[in-house]
């Protein structure tokens, strides 16, 4: 297999998306670095500490630049970064007096975190519309399936009829929180990093921090009370929000999964993965992929956490594994947010198999409902006991449990309606109306 | 070693706190659990559901029930839950009519949830108590070294001064957000989890809704929208704050531990730990475990975002996964705000060794300040040849850099002043005012 | 929930092995801390470089040592380590002169790794044990069901026919790799610890190497070349098999947990769990817990991984973090393996059910027999496409896959022997062979 | 940043090794298939499977195949495969009747698991010579520095004197044994993987085995028992080695960081990486690539145990999980060993800074030689205790440890002797010889 699979041509469509992935190639990080330097060179033009002409030429020049990617690659490999000799790149397209004033008082660290949060801000953009196209999905499935009763499953067995109503408005509830999650945190996360070689704005002498804040102004970020270069809780609480993400759509993913298998059929996949000897099999591939990009994403989240006691005023180590950790991150988001998305487009509901599921139990998912409704009419433990012995007579012998309880028992309980799984949602409606109201 | 560190009578008073391990035992979890078997009879009462006499019997008889510990642990080994055992022994305890009401149409995952965000809001408390106390001290620190030169450093090398009150302030930062996040999250953590056997309040017919919000309210938690039985994003969403918090005390110890080095010396704590056979010997054992600590729980955190995509209405495997996962990260963030509060206690500060440490670089961390005097004076290209020259041989030579300076060129560069690191400081307590302005 | 998972009273029956806990508890591990101090005695006393009366006296004295536990964890709250007070109370017991050779020329982390390494090997013989056993379990069972047909599931969806006697024997193929490889990593990780003070044996002089074979020699332990203090690779190779038994045991917990579904219904656990309020569940708990102990394990290796590069002669932060990773571990793998061997023994196989799954699927699971079959008499891909739309036909109509192709072809298929699934396991008796055969 | 490190033209030259990763691209991934599909074809062949003109024209025919990658990528996006697309693509190839022998009875984890191992051969052949030409530099370095006092640190304090080749020595020691563990891993790592569609081999009649063990013979792999297709235990073991390789590399890298600090510095890395700012800077560009190396692959790691538990006979979502995880280990072993040799061509060492920093103690490093010199002339106890006084007299005083002690006891001991550092190193050489004993 390859060794980037977010960039493989053989496995990118399976686990990434384009319009995520375009900001994350070579070119799109050269682009964002580039765009931090001309804003750098404006913020600073403005503030009159680099002569407004050399600002303008630095931000015009800046507009046509084509990178030496194998250069800078080169150069990395001895600096540690791509920063060197990017800009030493620009100095020579800038050119003249100029070039001189391109990344004043600005550190390596300084470029590369802002042009990455340039990048994820995209990003996110992105993955925000995707949960709000996802939300809005699972809204019309919950309320097309509000009444449609299936076995809710715990511990993987039946256990209470649900509707699948319910059952898909419980997989909108986490990515509702999300949005409310990102839109918290963004102040946080969304922010300019500019600090100068120690994080002390030395270069700068008094006119740093208006630097700092006007940057963050050209750039449409958050301003920083200070630089972060080595306080990565924020780069650490996004990486955090990316593995949330994929954790929910993981879990729709797997519910998904169980409920395409073949003796289960309550759900179907319309692109079903075919197989290379199997004509018959229908694979969840779409559901798989997204327990794949969880599992994927919470590795890297260890990984990132692991990196974040970086040293000192700036770190080497922890900060070089950000950049090999966040990418797949940001990347695995696109991916599984496109997948659920398409997924959901292409899912086929079953309510009759549903309702089979349902009904193969001879009743057993309605002990719940007849234990309570007999405790109006005896003690719970007595009529717990009632109902777990005609439990064990209802597998035993094929009879369906209302049955059997309505011939050992004289109460008044109205047995048939019992009987009918719908008739046991009580609070699904009311509890889909719920979750969505807060979307 | 020992198979629980932090319940170890060798190990815990290293790695974790009295105050916050007594509600993470397993009476803490009893009482919790009691807790909210009793709201849950309350709320009950309040509504109608059960009979107040049955309610207020329940609620009384359970303020003094004392739990058979070894017969609950030999149940969760067959049922996979101490609930089911646990609710037994409180209806025995209960007795009479009223036993019946006990655990009234509640699921054990209700129980279990419910009262462990009780321990965690518990934790939660002295936690923001304990990051408050830190902040404040690391204020107090802030100021006293506001313009206490010594020498910046960037992947592990000196760079250029630095105050030590802003290192301080750096180290700050992030406890000052990891507060403000924990005021957002408040709302989505501590919530009620009700939803009966498989989430839809089966058992309740139409008073579930009702139930669960009154419950909500017995224990002063969020209502739900709705049950997140398999919605773990709220229970992640803590974990991932656990591992920040852990994250930022791991490098304020990481740094200490580097600053304490016997060849650096900047700092020393008092209570530094002696060897068993090196008498001269002081570990820094408090910075140490400061970054144990991060360690640990970063891995507990990539086990928990693992363990969230659970199965359909209720997971097994997963849920229980959280059991072993989480607590003892509630009970690292323990340890690491009592380590990191007594650490800063003992810290002792030594500016005349940082103030060593930095003339020992015979000028080389002013090259940057003298290079950006010297581009007011010629091209920047230029001014950072003469100064890289320059830094090569007072390497070679060990004159002070700015000696040699001087002699190579006739700007009007005050000199003298910059030869002081404490002249170089410009921006530091600006700052320092800028980041605890937020606190 | 409480703090130790593995330690509590109301979860370590779930989740833990009493037969290994014992070697992991804190007097299991202050045992295990005197025995090599004692045989550390013995052998110096033995090559003359303790007096043989002080070695006597300390070898004897330490048989009825009791340690005051609590004054030894006040002392690692302030050293890091328990040894310094264990030292110091050891010496008290010892009295006399013989006192002062307590821990001669030793380190800490001699002692530590040492004992730890001790209190491993019973682990590490017991999990052999039960490694042992359950691959006889798993050999009989294979055995028994080695021509039970039941329906082949890839990617959860039912595929061709297999054995269950074969799937049984995948099970067991990788434990009886694991014991191939615990052998192999025996002579690196049963290994003696004993550098003193920075791995020079300093102060030992010339005798420092004999003294480590000898130490070797007394608790019967591979020597080392060296000491390992900051190698930690074999306490991770050892950490890694540990995952590696716990993610085996994980996959039969996985596939036992999804063949006790429902509407699967091809094992039942015996035992399985009752749930509070559901007389009818019986939750597969054995199956589950396994999943959530390779979950674990899985979770504290990263987590040994991430501490392994330790600073210098001995580290501080890394080491100690193993402290509190690897234990669990080694519990983890104790109730993994009892959870295992257990669940096996109450294990109900139904192949009943396995053939009416099989059945219900109009025979596409014969598809590929199908298609071969015919491959004989016709292009491979004419007998596909052939095959695939008789598996439609199948799907829609209900006729069995057979009976449809048996219309439509006049080759010399036997149609009536492909039909039984039964039939169609021809390499699974041999296989099942294979595997066991390297047991 | 970038998606893919490994593949990024900025940032692979600093993270990766061409002579890896040239095994893990798209190319040689399909080349790889390639390879398994025409060794298949062979085999069957050579057994009279397939007619053997078959065989012979696919045999030839895949040699001069060239994929569509575009196509192959778009199918996986369907099937979670590249295999589906690639074996139309080869029969399209190979063209009339022979089309139809390829891909005979296999299934697509058999290719692509297969194919995977070959390219982890070459991946390991190639990391076995880098392990090897690293031992022998290692080998070197401590012969010249057998005998080079430099003070030994535990828990980053100074503690006594060590030689620097037994420093070295301590860093080869585990990378010798990764070659011992790596040669026994073969056996169980590289196999070939062959069952068919659900492990039973079911499309291969009564050949199936022995088709197995051909195409193991044609590939040069170790037969296998049965398939592994859902038994992961070998793969994680590969990925397990990965990472304590790694591992190990990066507590180098840690260990010449930390020698590297402007404060220590006795050692440097010639191509110390340039700053953007900083004209003096050397920073350790590549001891902190190997730190970072190490904290990605643990990373991974986790990924692949928590992958492990694969559901049924194949499963979907952890097997694609494999390929987003392990190929990047692989590319990161490259990449640190291919690093770590490199450094140590570079590598500079200063024995007058270890000299000076072992000075700069007044004789501290050498309380516990004084201690132990003393005890052959009093007890211990009291011999400690006079060391530390006299300690603690030379922090304050700043007079050599060595001449307090001389004034304050009339022993026999020789001073002048223990003055020198280099006296003191007594078992280092014989440690030395050991450790490369084995190599």
């Amino acid at each position: 297999m390859t060794i980037g699979p977010f960039a493989s041509r053989l496995l990118s469509p399976l686990v990434s998306d384009p319009d995520v992935n375009m900001h994350l190639t070579d070119s799109a990080a050269i682009v964002a670095m580039v765009e931090v330097e001309a804003a750098l060179a404006r913020a600073q033009g403005r503030l009159g500490i680099i002569p407004q002409a050399a600002a303008l030429r630095i931000a015009s020049a800046l507009e046509d630049f084509a990178a030496d990617y194998t250069a800078i690659g080169a150069q990395s490999a001895v600096s540690g970064l791509p920063t060197i000799e990017l800009v030493a790149q620009l100095r020579r397209h800038v050119g003249g007096d100029a070039a001189n004033y391109v990344h004043w008082g600005a550190t390596s660290q300084d470029i590369i975190d802002t042009s990455f949060i340039l990048q994820s801000r995209a990003v996110l953009a992105c993955a925000d519309r995707r949960l709000a196209s996802l939300v809005g999905k699972l809204r019309a499935l919950a309320q097309e399936y509000r009444a449609t009763p299936m076995a809710g499953r715990t511990r993987s067995q039946q256990a209470v009829p649900i509707s699948f109503g319910l059952k898909v408005a419980h997989w909108a509830q986490p990515l509702i929180r999300h949005r409310a999650r990102l839109a918290e945190m963004r102040k946080r996360v969304l922010r300019v990093q500019f600090g100068g070689a120690a994080g002390n704005l030395s270069a700068l002498g008094s006119n740093g921090i208006a630097v700092a804040d006007a940057l963050a102004e050209e750039l449409n970020l958050a301003p920083a009370a200070a630089s972060f270069h080595a306080a990565r809780d924020s780069i650490c609480e996004l990486a955090a929000w990316l593995a949330l993400v994929t954790g929910s759509l993981g879990k729709i993913g797997h519910d998904v999964a169980l409920m395409t298998m073949s003796e289960v059929g309550e759900l179907a996949d319309r692109a079903g993965g075919s197989s290379s000897t199997l004509p018959q099999k229908s694979n969840p591939i779409a559901a798989e992929t997204l327990m794949t990009l969880a599992t994927h994403t919470a590795a890297q989240l260890a990984g990132m956490m692991q990196a974040a006691p970086q040293e000192h005023e700036r770190g080497g180590a922890g900060w070089t594994a950000e950049w090999m950790l966040l990418p797949p991150m940001l990347a695995a988001v696109g991916g599984a947010l496109r997948t659920a998305n398409e997924m959901l487009d292409r899912l086929i509901v079953r309510p009759e198999r549903m309702r089979a599921n349902l009904d193969a139990s001879h009743g057993l998912l309605l002990s719940e409902a007849a234990s309570f409704a007999l405790s109006a009419h005896m003690g719970r433990a007595e009529a717990q006991a009632l109902v777990k012995k005609a439990c064990h007579d209802a597998l035993d012998s094929g009879v369906h449990l209302i049955d059997i309880l309505k011939g050992r028992t004289e109460s008044s309980v109205d047995w048939e309606a019992l009987r009918d799984p719908a008739n046991n949602l009580h609070a699904d409606g009311g509890l889909i109306d719920r979750i969505f109201k807060d979307a």
